[in-house]
């Protein structure tokens, strides 16, 4: 009989761990194109359930869903010079169509603030016409170097807003409610504890005033960017010249942001997650909460097939997403490893013996089994996969603090972000920023802070103090008022 | 005060009709690039509601979505002799990305064929693998000359569907099991009475053994393809080698299908039920379906704007998209205009006098005003969408059945396709269809055909005659056993 070959342990390897468990879990596969990847079934059923979540929290906050283009003139770029010099390295460029050159060519998506900005400039021209709240979810093209499933391929999905106000005031409490969304997102569905924070100068999208981020750690101890919120202020409201008329009947340019998360959220949550056995997935976005996995020999097939697919019904009825793993061809033992491997939360199994007595094995992918009455089980698993959920949180958190280090020491600050996050003042100064990470190999993660009108707050004491001191690495005087996050990112 | 200035007539301009109604109902703009678009939020949510209601049929008939990626090397489309041919003259290609210029070219995909049938030549290996029942929902490129917004775009939203099956008997169930869920969906949603068939050898998708449609009658009596489901035999099976190891141990190339409905669906949707006051819109597919329109001056504002909202309650209780248009700077007036235009189907006016009666008036997208005890309004209202919903197909249905003439002589047949659709006599000669088109501007649209199992249905007894006769344009004998549809077409 087949028998699964686990993933490459994560304390041997925990680069080819991720690799390795991305294909064996079936969540997606290299494509021809250089850094392109297909995501199967499995894996676009995690995308839709982020999807599904997220976008019912961008209509909440008043946001429309619409559609720009896929191709951009390479004019459009370069009108905002950061942006353009930012993005351009990075461009995939359609030179032929329709069996001809063509007079401009067109950039293939990186990003869409400028077709968005250049549409606004022809729709808005009152107060009355904004905020503008707008959102897509699309593919991108960025052509990177060293690209790796989920985390940077070449073309990726994910979901860009683009909203546009008459105030910069407006502007800026969008910026902060969408972060909101964001870490409310990370921590209560994909149970992940994410340190939100402003980045810093040398950090920020090519293009805003300022970035805000969300910063979560892999279990290498590594920084996943996990989802950005900008201010763009009127940087592309002047480049696109986007104006309105106001109250006051002066002509006005509009002030803007733009927030983005991408399927390299499901890279975040993998590596924070995963174990040698392969995903954890957490139950409010696991595609199968609760697998079924029937045991039985000929005699006793029917009987506990029909036992399986009750219990399948009553779970479903509860609004839990399950599945009864019917194939003939593996033994309990494959399937059971099989979906460890897929991260699903709980396994039932239930083998003629169980039906006969009315009970039936509930195996959590974070340990331990019990018996229970079958009659019963059903009834209690929303309750369980509400405590999973939040266990995973708490192990990440954990997990997190115990390898966030304060210190004030460059010495203390390299072993620091050897295995995790550094907290050390800075003195704002990109070239030092710049010499940290030649030196350690460790960036400028996330100036922490606080938007409690949006609910955007720290889950760590240590992150919220403010206070004074003197860079880790120059011992010049720290910028931010507080001690910052470093480390090094994916 | 403003005023809604209505689209140019249909029957002064029907094609300037069609532009004028997408750009002041706000369904979508023109981009900057030649032939792409801008969905505007009421056309994306329009198109979202398309999506949610085709993705759970899709899902309900087994099939997974996935996402492949956008770019297809060169290489690959070359492998199915007819599909190059097909596709090539319309490709849009990246020479250069990451500021090198590629070793290979890519084409942005057209469609998807080639670039699942090289993943499923390395995912199947036993009939165990099979079927595969994948669909993506996507973007897709094909650089046309003569472009017009929904119909025919540059870049366009779709979704594909591809599956590969150990037998022909089940890729050709398949088949016509998938363009059922597309003639459910038109009839039963779009309230498109349409009509399916089969293709002629010279209209079917390049690469396919035969192709299945489902065509629709626009109001200038032109067709429509709104969606087609292909049987693809082994053709991509041998160009790149997906082979299986059958049940009897033998090597064996897998048979597949692909289907695909774009947002040209949306085009279909104005064009069948809209009228010289704007869009009529399908209640099932409507993104509002009711809009109140609270009428009041400031001493009454207050009163009615509650029992406006107060009904919006009710209504969104009982699963109504509802709208309850509050603008201050409109007149009532303005705002009917507005809501015709957009084609919501039921407006409620809501005045002081009514309010006080404990009355509304209920103004119907299709005709007619009543007024309504208020308190009983709600309630109505989901058997009143139903009777829209139903009176739009049969008013389509029989706009169709009024312009469609059975006949056999040519010069008939050339007047017949100036108004409508043809029923006709054909050869099955390309050359002779050729020859139809340059003489008449018709192509042949559909074999007409019924596949019961799959509730495919003619809903008209002349679609359903089998016969012999002679072609209507060169006399010879006729292919196919039954007239067949011939008409212009977008």
């Amino acid at each position: 009989m087949a028998k699964v070959k686990g993933p490459t342990p994560q304390s041997q390897d925990f680069s080819q761990w991720y690799l390795d468990v991305i294909q064996m879990a079936e969540l997606a596969d290299y494509a021809p194109v250089r850094g392109t990847i297909v995501v199967r079934p499995y894996g676009y059923a995690l995308w839709e359930n982020i999807q599904r979540v997220l976008d019912e929290k961008f209509k909440e906050t008043g946001h429309q869903n619409a559609y720009f283009p896929l191709f951009i003139p390479m004019s459009f770029l370069q009108k905002e010079a950061e942006h353009v010099e930012g993005f351009s390295p990075e461009l995939a460029v359609v030179t032929h169509a329709g069996g001809e050159e063509l007079e401009e060519p067109l950039a293939v998506r990186p990003t869409s603030e400028t077709i968005i900005g250049y549409m606004w400039s022809k729709w808005i021209r009152s107060w009355r016409d904004l905020p503008q709240l707008l959102n897509q979810w699309n593919n991108v093209v960025r052509w990177e170097m060293r690209t790796r499933p989920f985390l940077r391929t070449s073309e990726f999905l994910w979901q860009e807003g683009h909203t546009a106000h008459a105030t910069k005031e407006e502007a800026e409490a969008e910026t902060a409610r969408m972060l909101g969304v964001y870490v409310d997102f990370a921590r209560n569905f994909a149970a992940l504890p994410v340190i939100p924070g402003q980045k810093t100068a040398r950090e920020k999208f090519a293009g805003a005033v300022y970035t805000t981020t969300m910063e979560a750690m892999m279990k290498d101890g590594r920084a996943l960017q996990a989802g950005t919120s900008h201010f763009l202020g009127q940087n592309f409201a002047r480049a696109f010249e986007i104006t309105f008329q106001d109250k006051d009947l002066k002509e006005k340019h509009v002030w803007t942001t733009s927030w983005g998360l991408s399927w390299r959220i499901i890279g975040g949550i993998i590596m924070t997650h995963g174990d040698d056995k392969g995903l954890v997935l957490p139950p409010k976005l696991a595609p199968i909460q609760v697998v079924i996995v029937p045991i039985y020999k000929a005699e006793t097939k029917a009987r506990v097939l029909d036992a399986a697919r009750a219990l399948e019904a009553e779970l479903k009825a509860l609004g839990i997403r399950v599945h009864t793993d019917e194939r003939d061809q593996y033994t309990p033992g494959f399937k059971f490893n099989d979906w460890e491997l897929k991260g699903v939360p709980y396994r039932v199994e239930l083998g003629p013996r169980d039906v006969e007595a009315g009970t039936a094995v509930l195996a959590s992918r974070l340990g331990g089994k019990e018996s229970l009455d079958l009659k019963a089980l059903a009834a209690l698993m929303p309750e369980k996969l509400e405590a999973f959920q939040q266990a995973l949180f708490e192990r990440a958190l954990d997990f997190r603090k115990a390898h966030t280090r304060v210190t004030d020491d460059y010495e203390a600050f390299k072993d620091a972000v050897a295995e995790g996050f550094a907290l050390a003042y800075h003195c704002g100064d990109a070239a030092c920023e710049k010499a940290i990470q030649e030196e350690t190999r460790a960036t400028a993660r996330a100036i922490p802070l606080e938007f409690p009108a949006f609910g955007v707050l720290q889950d760590d004491e240590a992150l919220k103090e403010t206070s004074e001191g003197r860079c880790v690495r120059c011992g010049r005087e720290a910028a931010y008022g507080r001690r910052i996050v470093f480390a090094r990112a994916y």
